[in-house]
């Protein structure tokens, strides 16, 4: 439709959102029988028991009321301990904020950064989502992208800073990153912090796949680093680490002193996060380290498997990922990403995801998320080998 | 803390956002020994068992993946099916979008209609939150007041259609309202349609309290009136007449086609509403009549004590709500309704919401939740008045 078919106008930069190409795949598979769904960033694993079952305790004692604007004090306990012991660092309660997920922790924090005419620099290519909330706010993505070598995916941060300008409002980091598993350098995140210290630039962090790393308890994150009167929030979620993806949970720690302003972003977005919930999260923080071990112990087979059996594959360039849970490869002769996974899709029964959804710089690639079993992904390859071989 | 003391800029609209002065309140008198908390829009009741018990078998049955955007299909269907019987209208699924509370609804609606230069009237006084969405998306809410009189609260439709010019993106009506209990005449509706729909205005109805009336089955709603390709917008929730505050779940309906448009904008908010809710919001939708009735019969008690007691004391004058559970009420002599709450949180333990709270037409007025038992409503009301008499 186009603004006069519209009932009424709608904002112009609503009406141009472009849809997401993984999602334009996944409905034309969904319901296609048998078809093996490695699309989504999601493990084909249900939330360990023990987390669900505090939840359902929680909603057994009638834990269904509005819970304050920032998340239950328990939550936010819980996540002050987990940082202590993961980073040794101590971050107050005040700087805590639980969200309605990740996404929505983007959504609120570039809510306070970004309107029209203001730009926000990415690391790409990257997952499509937080370009388009800029978008959303009306101001511009701008792309610093990674660029792919036989040692991995590398940043040339000095790109990066040039990309900046005076409109410059954040850059925004996903390391671990999805799609590319790239892992950012503790001393490029020094580097980096500087520069945003120094131009008054927010550093949004998106660290969701920080536990999902191999041979290391955890990837480098800026609040290793970063002083509690830098510009940085750094983002996270219980999807992922947890397998919590259903349960839209997530959390952002900001500088102190605005407390106050991220109650009230809170309160206009979702008044708060689910009460009964949060008690699960709660149980995933503090009973959860051996599920995270367990399950990036069974991620870091099937990161074996995928690199040995579609490494071997004679069309694929792969490169081994260090963190997260995806095998972002190229596809020799391949130049449609998105016409390329229909093909798979109806040739393999495979769903995987195009590259061109995670911005130009994706065009080419291939994103497979191994957050599955071996069985699963074993037949996966068997099916893709036709293809890409 | 000023822009120059912020680590780096927030915009404009976000450092000037007020803050909530019934949380201003509440902060105070939270902890505090016997309080009765009467300020908040929720009932003392926690959800009833048969939704927990529907949402804990989705847990343990481990629905604890992502959802399609805009819910999974039961809930989208049993939304169909509860507009079919309490309107009588054939609404298509594809019209309907979940989402993460009546209030998140309201931001994602908003997001698309109002930007820099945009202006929302709207029917005060009002629960200020969609107010503080406007000014977060850069737009300028405008109001349009009720005037009190001894039928009730009044809307002047000329003087709301006065306030309208070419920049006004949206009108916003919530009804039956928060915090006057004042119900939207059919015939008003009707007319209010005409004028949106000839002037290619938005229609945002609020109509989150169209269960809870006395007397009739549900409020008049712009459902019964509006055709698929009007530019209405109703927003739903789960909160009030469910008693589900703490689920975070509501839903809008919007005009034909425009499906995709919210698919994305659901995605780049909150991804999808909690799974594991949503089966519960199914339960309270397909097998929750008999406690809708229960509770607006328990209410419709607690108004009548509330209208006998409160009604009774001198210094107060008070109209009889037609719908929600508020008992909106000015104090003889009293200009300062903050100050007025905090000198009865002080003298008498009973916590209340101040009218400024509501905007400027409110103030001089208070606000009393009386979605509480016959008990602590008598306790309150034996407190209030040496205060009030």
């Amino acid at each position: 439709m186009t603004q006069a078919e519209f009932p009424a106008p709608l904002r112009g930069p609503i009406v141009n959102l472009p849809a997401s190409k993984i999602r334009e795949i996944s409905r034309v598979g969904m319901g296609q029988p048998g078809v093996i769904p490695l699309w989504f960033g999601e493990s084909d694993e249900p939330t360990p028991a023990f987390i669900r079952q505090a939840a359902a305790a929680a909603l057994e004692a009638g834990q269904t009321f509005y819970t304050p604007n920032r998340g239950v004090p328990e939550l936010r306990q819980a996540i002050v301990d987990y940082l202590r012991r993961l980073y040794g660092i101590d971050m107050s309660l005040e700087r805590i904020t639980v969200t309605a997920s990740g996404m929505n922790a983007i959504m609120v924090a570039l809510q306070c950064l970004v309107g029209a005419g203001d730009n926000v620099v990415m690391v790409g290519p990257m997952w499509p989502n937080a370009a388009e909330v800029v978008r959303i706010m009306g101001g511009e993505p701008r792309f610093a992208d990674l660029t792919p070598g036989p040692a991995g995916w590398q940043l040339d941060l000095e790109r990066l800073f040039a990309a900046c300008d005076g409109q410059t409002r954040a850059v925004f980091v996903n390391s671990p990153g999805n799609p590319t598993g790239w892992m950012m350098p503790a001393a490029q995140q020094a580097a980096l912090l500087e520069f945003c210290r120094a131009r008054r630039i927010w550093l949004l962090a998106d660290e969701v796949y920080a536990r999902i790393v191999y041979g290391r308890p955890h990837a480098p994150s800026f609040l290793e680093i970063a002083r509690p009167e830098d510009p940085v929030i750094a983002i996270n979620s219980f999807s992922k680490a947890w397998s919590m993806t259903g349960w839209r949970l997530g959390w952002f720690t900001a500088p102190a002193g605005l407390g106050d302003i991220f109650e009230k972003m809170n309160e206009y977005n979702i008044a708060g996060p689910t009460s009964f919930a949060q008690f699960g999260a709660v149980a995933a923080l503090s009973r959860g380290e051996p599920y995270v071990a367990a399950l990036v112990q069974r991620l870091g087979a099937a990161r074996d498997l995928v690199q040995q059996r579609l490494g071997a594959m004679r069309r694929v360039r792969l490169v081994r990922p260090d963190a997260a849970f995806y095998a972002f490869f190229a596809v020799e002769g391949m130049q449609d990403s998105l016409g390329f996974c229909k093909e798979v899709l109806a040739r393999a029964n495979v769903g995987l995801a195009p590259g061109i959804a995670f911005g130009p710089a994706g065009e080419g690639w291939i994103r497979l998320c191994f957050a599955s079993s071996i069985e699963r992904l074993s037949q996966a390859m068997d099916r893709l080998q036709p293809v890409l071989d």
